[in-house]
């Protein structure tokens, strides 16, 4: 391994396994001796969840626009780079994150329609020269994700959206993989064993 | 007067008297047969209150980066905007805001120093074509507005900023007054019956 701290990034829609492929990315890093920092998007420092919860409380009283969920989404990305991913790299520690910026991109600008020339002035406040060093990007059809999402109980506010919005975001998930570095597409439809398998092998070839 | 509603604002730094200063504009409103929608900045919707609870709650565990802070009442900003402060006027109301987009430009801009390059898509996001048709900037010496809003109580996370972070925030107020339209300057340094006075002149002069 290098000794340069790396920073991971596990995305998808709801319903892709991200929380199954974490444990197997940690796995994989225990067995090289390495204990990530894992951290959560929205969220991982007090005020970004109070501000996750903020964003996914379903709101019978007031409607959410997209742009404020957008800026939210970055308030909380801002205080878990600054006070988190941003030390642990500098102090050496690898991070391993459920959801990062290509979140952003794929929900509220593939999903809820907000154009790159608003997303990408955020990006370069937000993210500076920060970047993973891999995405593994966990794909799966937007129906059989929810209706795993759905096995799990209650839906929050933007699980509750129409199968539409989520096969616009996955849309613009596969277009972001198709077209920059350093992302990892992993077929999440098939059997966990054959996901686990497809994940060890991006590792291995990205940071082994 | 005109059949227009107008959006009225009221700037300024901490005890430079602005919610003195709504009084008597409500006052003066009334006089003429009108009753305003008063707002506030950060607040003002269910979740844009929340947002205000966040920003300016004292954290003794969590430092908040300048950009949060500025994402965040832009995110306030959005909310208001959308759900109150539009279809306000749409409905021929008269708007009268506690604050507005030029506080985020005079704080998070001069006070935190946060660059125009930063803050001008936020704007063009959350703006839009809303512009103020008369905003009231209440100036005060800092030393002498931090006086009395220690007077009031508990400062609050940004009331606790040292005297030079309100001598910027004041000198970026006084700057975008010095360039920008429809913008009056109020000198509140003045006894209450001098400050009152201006504000009539003011309103008659670009509303009557």
């Amino acid at each position: 391994m290098t000794a340069q701290p790396k920073f991971i990034v596990v995305e998808g829609l709801e319903g892709a396994g991200k929380s199954t492929a974490i444990a197997h990315i940690k796995s994989w890093l225990a067995a090289r001796g390495i204990t990530p920092v894992c951290t959560r998007e929205p969220g991982g420092t007090p005020l970004a969840e109070k501000l996750r919860d903020l964003v996914k409380q379903v709101r019978d009283n007031e409607q959410v626009a997209a742009e404020t969920e957008l800026l939210l989404m970055y308030a909380a990305r801002m205080q878990l780079i600054t006070n988190v991913i941003k030390p642990a790299l500098a102090a050496g520690h690898w991070v391993l994150a459920d959801r990062h910026d290509m979140s952003s991109r794929a929900y509220q600008g593939g999903g809820r329609g907000l154009s790159d020339d608003m997303i990408n002035p955020l990006r370069a406040m937000v993210l500076g020269n920060l970047q993973p060093d891999l995405t593994l990007y966990l794909d799966i059809d937007p129906a059989l994700g929810l209706q795993r999402a759905r096995m799990r109980g209650e839906l929050d506010r933007i699980e509750q959206e129409q199968l539409a919005f989520f096969q616009r975001t996955r849309d613009k998930y596969r277009q972001i993989a198709s077209r920059e570095a350093n992302i990892a597409v992993i077929d999440a439809n098939l059997p966990l064993a054959q996901v686990q398998q497809q994940i060890s092998a991006a590792l291995d070839q990205a940071l082994a």
